[in-house]
This record gives structure tokens, sequence and C-alpha cells, in this order.
């Protein structure tokens, strides 16, 4: 194919492949057939069939395109953010606002699939699992540069504010989807610059300021 | 029927909804149709169908079913332990307890189905949304009461409080099931001990004492 026309199939493919998140992320991954997904944005199935060969490629390709949204919204917002406490508030802040502003109907892609497809073995399982380890490191590395730099006192286990950080996003998430419970997110919000506050050093604070300013109301 | 009869249909209904419990847990309730549960239980779709005559009614009774365990197993682990911070904690180790000790094979059979359900509105989902609200609910009674007896400084918020554990509780469960990680039970009972301890009075503190040396391996 020319370029002009390869060009034009990437787009139509990750169109589609950006509804197809959207969908999942509310009715999950596991029934997100080419047949359904076709019904679902009105294409001819042998279109979409052309685009993605199976169920199984399908699956992958969309959990790939919420990757990238993911990088887009949440990994690409510390960018020229000190690495430590700064990027660590800023990737909270960051994940808070991606889930907050809707960007998918059904909030993170990643919670409304993880525990559908934690049972059922296979690549995109595996996928899934690859990609929120990456998510959990990318807080425990923040909290480890923290410590190191001496933005956090020396008793502190990066792996525990990684666990306890990841645990107050999702929670935001899963009350805000299920109980429709908007104040979730200043929950979450101020439980973890509590959280970060607890074993901060007062450079870690000085430094932390400004992201924990734009955080929520915490008194 | 006779008495004798009617019993032993109430035993056979119950022992089919455990085991809709654990096929739930894994597969999700979407899917737990009459003829789904009649294959996985090889038993006839008409016998089933006796027993609840439609999917709904069968998705309901098996929350319902789910609830019952939780009561056992959760709530009841709260006799006789003083209200406030004893059995905050005592509710915490024992749903931990409850995840780990594997009832059933998708772990948390509510957290199981969250997601799943949060966008299919219905008797099943509202069910659903109660029954985790009063979970939540729960933990928040006996931060307040632990707050009203002077266990708790003055500044604490019950309402935060009972967000973080039903946070750390939830992630300890997602993690367990997506990534295998069994320190993560570990993780979240240092978190919720951590927490309460660093808004506890002293009085507090004597008082869950006991609960805490049950409680994982914080130093």
């Amino acid at each position: 194919m020319p370029d002009g026309e390869n060009r034009k199939a990437e787009r139509t493919r990750r169109g589609i492949l950006l509804k197809a998140v959207d969908l999942a992320s509310v009715e999950g991954l596991g029934g997100l057939s080419i047949g359904r997904l076709a019904d679902a944005l009105s294409m001819s199935k042998s279109g979409l069939f052309a685009h993605f060969g199976s169920k199984e490629v399908l699956q992958l390709a969309i959990v790939e395109a919420a990757r990238e949204v993911f990088v887009r919204t949440v990994l690409a917002a510390t960018d020229g953010v000190e690495a430590g406490l700064p990027r660590l508030c800023r990737l909270s802040s960051a994940w808070l606002a991606y889930v907050e502003d809707g960007l998918f109907r059904g909030g993170c892609f990643f919670a409304a699939v993880a525990s559908e497809m934690d049972d059922r073995p296979g690549r995109v399982r595996d996928r899934i699992v690859e990609l929120t380890r990456d998510w959990i490191e990318a807080l425990e590395k923040e909290a480890a540069a923290a410590l190191l730099a001496g933005q956090l006192g020396e008793g502190s286990d990066p792996a525990q504010i990684a666990f306890e950080i990841h645990a107050f996003l999702q929670e935001a998430n899963w009350a805000f989807q299920l109980h429709g419970n908007a104040s979730a997110f200043r929950l979450a919000a101020r439980a973890i610059r509590r959280r970060i506050e607890s074993e901060a050093t007062p450079a870690g604070l000085a430094l932390a300021a400004v992201e924990f300013a734009s955080f929520g109301d915490v008194p």
C-alpha cells in the first residue's frame, strides 16, 4: 500500500480501538468478540476481521490501546517533574484526574478488566498482569528515589508506600464506579497526601509542597 | 410438602447456591444463566429452573448466599469483641483471613462481581451496591465508636479511616487474585495497623493491642 493509505488504515484502526477500550471498560473484555464490536460500532464483521483476525488479537490490541492512553495521560504528566516525592504525587494526581475526567465510561480500563481476567489464563491475562505490575513498580520506583534522595525518612519502605497509594487510587475508582461517590477522589487525595507526609523529611515536604497544593482540600 | 421434604429442598438449594457463588467468583455473575450453572453442576436445567425460575432470581439468590457467608465468616468474628478499635481490627483481620483461606476460588465474591455489574442497572446491581455500602458503613461505625469512646484522637475522621481500611483490604484481594502476590496480606495488615496507630490515643492503643498481636509482623 502507498504511504497515504497505510496512514489512513492506521488511523481507522486506532479509532476502532479507542471505542473498543471504552466499550470494554463498561462490558468487560471477555465478551468483546469481533462480532460484538462490529455490532457496537455498526461496522461489518468482515471489515473488523481484516483489521484483527481473531478475538485474542483484538483483545491484545485493545489492551495496548488502553496502555497508550495511560502513558499519554498519566505517565506523561510527570514530564519535567523532579524524581521522588514530586513525581510520586504527580503520578497519583494524574491518575485520579484520568478517572474523574471520565475518559472511558467504565473508569479505569485495567481495573474494569482485572477481576474479570484474573482467572482466565492466556496471553491477554499475562499482558494485563505485566502492565499492572509495571504501574505499581513505577510508584515504588519514585518512593525508592525519594528515600535515596533523603525526601523520605530512613525507616520508609517503598513497596509498602506503593501498595498503599495504589490501594487509594483503585478505591477511588471503585467507589466512583459502583457507588457514584464523587467524594472518593477527595478521600483518596487526602489519604495519599497524609501517607506521604507521615514519612517525609522536611526537605521532602518542601519539595512536594507544590504538588500537594493541587491535590485536594486537605486541611 | 411435609417438613422433612421442605428441609431437604432447602439443603439442596443452599448447596447449589454455594457452588454458584464459587463459580461466580471466578467467571462473574453476568454469564451465570440457569443453563450455564446446570452445565457446571451436571444438573438438569429443568431441575434448576424449578428452584429459581429466572436468571435474575438466580443471581439475586447467589448474592444473598454470598452475603450469608460474609456474615458468618467476617461479621460473626466480632462476637464478644469490644466496640471501637478492637472490633475495627477484628473485622479487618477476619476479612483478610476470609480471602487468604481461599473460601471461594476467585477470592472475595463482591470484589469479583462489582466491576462487572457496576454498569448494569437492575436489581442485582442495586443489591450489590447496598451490601458493599453496608460493609463500608460497618467499618465507619466502629471508627466512629472509637472516636466517641476516646480511642481515637479528636481530629480523626471515621469516613476517611473506613475509606482507607477498605482500600487496603480490597488491594490485598486484588494483588492476590491478579498477581498471585501472597505478601499482599502482610502489606495490608501492616497498613491497617499503621493507620490505626497513627491516630489512636494511648487508651485506644492499649485496647487494640490484643488484636494487633494477631495482625501481621509489623515491627
